[in-house]
């Protein structure tokens, strides 16, 4: 019930990351070697998923500080570094809430000798990642009890085990789902424009044998009406204080359909997603990528070059379209904003 | 204000379709010599737009007579023509509206000499293709009446000049409101899987010189909600006789959100798209197309080859989403059921 494959890997002073720009149709590793490297391969969406950029960009802070650490400017070196990766991508808080708990890491040993700091922020990096391996085990677990025997499950993007550290978000609750032996089908959207779905989600269910079909973005919305789709699990981005949440674009229009036709609608997201300190999704920075994502597929142009293109990442569906937020300490229902607090109290759901 | 192109042309015993599969990035014709070219050029979609379609079937039932007249059984060859032609595509009404009109020309002059009734099915569809450019201006003029001074429109899919003889049915009406000198601003949906709106519809606005942008289908949910667009305008392939529409992938989705968020919906229909004798749109045939076009962009792969897809090419929209039906004898709107036998009366609007 594993993954055939890593996500991401640290060894031999270099970070490895599966390049999803490439897959399906090619399976290979890019090697970061130092924090631009590691900067450059978020942007480039070599790596992509929030859980997945916080993990790496843990490895990014270590390999900078490796870089920096016997220069007489260290701190403010490594704190630049941390400036530079935390811009890589504007939308999910992953990136700097992981960033930030390695440079708190930091703080607190700075005063130690080189090799104590290194090895302190080499063990943080990993347990980042050891975490949230763990913590998308619990939220299959959990998610997997509001999964009917049988279901027909539609989800979009990308959530898996190549989005995360390993196993997933989402479709971490779908394996676990198909593990435990309910007998469900999924319909995967192909999440245009980068084909997240078709590349990345299609692949990881065939790898996992879940039976399953691709499907145009646009074609969610009938199998919703015509009662085919007996609840959507998807993933989250950045989830504000009132529950409003920042996922891949086209994640809005599934929750207007599915509030209009009376299907459960679920995000799933560990708490390092959600941003407590924002009051609602409207202040969720969304960021808007190159127009040459629209205008070419690979090396085909299907459009005209000097057409302008307006193309968001992400958008932001709003907490009343939400049936529940999974996450490792439970299930978040409405009212969202007196539950996200209890959260961010250490209470109990 | 007229074209730079021609959609499609009869001339030299040979019909000419501008090839829409390669567009924006290649220019060029496709010469259809026999009835079964223009049944693949149909089939494969060198052309597509329910009123392209019509006329160029009609061409095709010439060609076959053509090929046909000096046999025998002249009428059994040219019946079967008319058949395969009729299932070269499914779902638009016009491809049967005017396959039955030209065998019923056909049928008025059967018994006359070769040369008269070859010149006759010649000049039926010459007029076949006439109207519908003469159709389409005089929907223009109407739909403009819907167009408010410096409107932001959104529309789906191609409905220009390319899927049309000429002009265009919903990009006719953008056009008229363009160069009535309204100070209009464009949105046009990619429109997965075959990119229509990205390889057409972008490229008959950059050669309009009309203001506009290209987005993903999923884009547009956001620009709906955040009162960025002020109607959407789109076309149909059929039309049902209570007012539901059929018209491509990812119509009906937008119109859900359209009205979620109170924003009028339009689809611009010659009346051979209205199909008198369909109760309601749960009886229109949705053509299901080959996953190729899902797992291939081009040359290039964008999900695992053994993936099942489900590819439906249209899907229905409720006659209660929609805000108006833009015809050539009036803008239709609610109660439908009644107004539309209105038409079929030959009653005024």
């Amino acid at each position: 019930m594993d993954e055939s494959f890593v996500t991401l890997e640290f060894r031999e002073n270099a970070l490895y990351l599966i390049d999803q720009r490439v897959l399906p149709a090619t399976y290979t590793y890019y090697t970061c070697k130092t924090y631009e490297d590691v900067e450059f391969a978020i942007r480039d969406m070599v790596v992509r998923g929030a859980p997945a950029i916080g993990a790496t960009a843990a490895y990014g802070v270590y390999l900078a500080a490796v870089q920096y650490a016997k220069q007489e400017d260290f701190s403010t070196e490594l704190k630049k570094a941390c400036d530079l990766l935390s811009k890589s991508r504007p939308t999910a808080v992953n990136l700097a809430w992981a960033i930030s708990r390695m440079w708190k890491t930091f703080l607190k040993v700075e005063k130690e000798p080189t090799d104590m700091i290194l090895s302190t922020l080499k063990a943080e990096a990993d347990e980042i990642r050891a975490e949230d391996i763990r913590t998308n085990k619990q939220m299959g677990k959990i998610g997997n009890q509001v999964v009917p025997q049988g279901a027909t499950i539609l989800t979009h993007c990308n959530t898996g085990a190549l989005a995360t550290a390993g196993w997933g978000t989402a479709l971490g609750v779908i394996k676990e789902a198909f593990y435990a032996g309910k007998d469900i089908f999924v319909y995967a959207d192909e999440t245009r424009p980068r084909f997240q779905g078709a590349r990345l989600t299609a692949w990881e269910l065939t790898e996992a044998k879940i039976p399953s079909a691709l499907i145009p973005d646009s074609a969610a919305a009938t199998l919703i009406r015509d009662g085919k789709i007996d609840l959507v699990i998807l993933g989250g981005d950045r989830v504000a204080a009132n529950g409003d949440v920042a996922n891949k674009l086209g994640t809005f229009a599934l929750s207007v359909i599915c509030k209009e036709y009376g299907v459960p609608f679920y995000s799933v997201v560990p708490l390092s997603t959600i941003d407590f300190d924002l009051a609602d999704g409207s202040l969720i920075p969304i960021e808007e990528r190159d127009k040459k994502e629209v205008i070419f597929v690979g090396d085909t142009q299907v459009a005209p070059l000097d057409m302008q293109v307006f193309n968001p990442a992400f958008d932001v569906t709003p907490h009343q379209n939400i049936t529940g937020i999974i996450t490792e300490k439970g299930i978040i229902r409405p009212p969202y904003k007196e539950n996200i607090e209890r959260l961010k109290k250490g209470e109990t759901l």
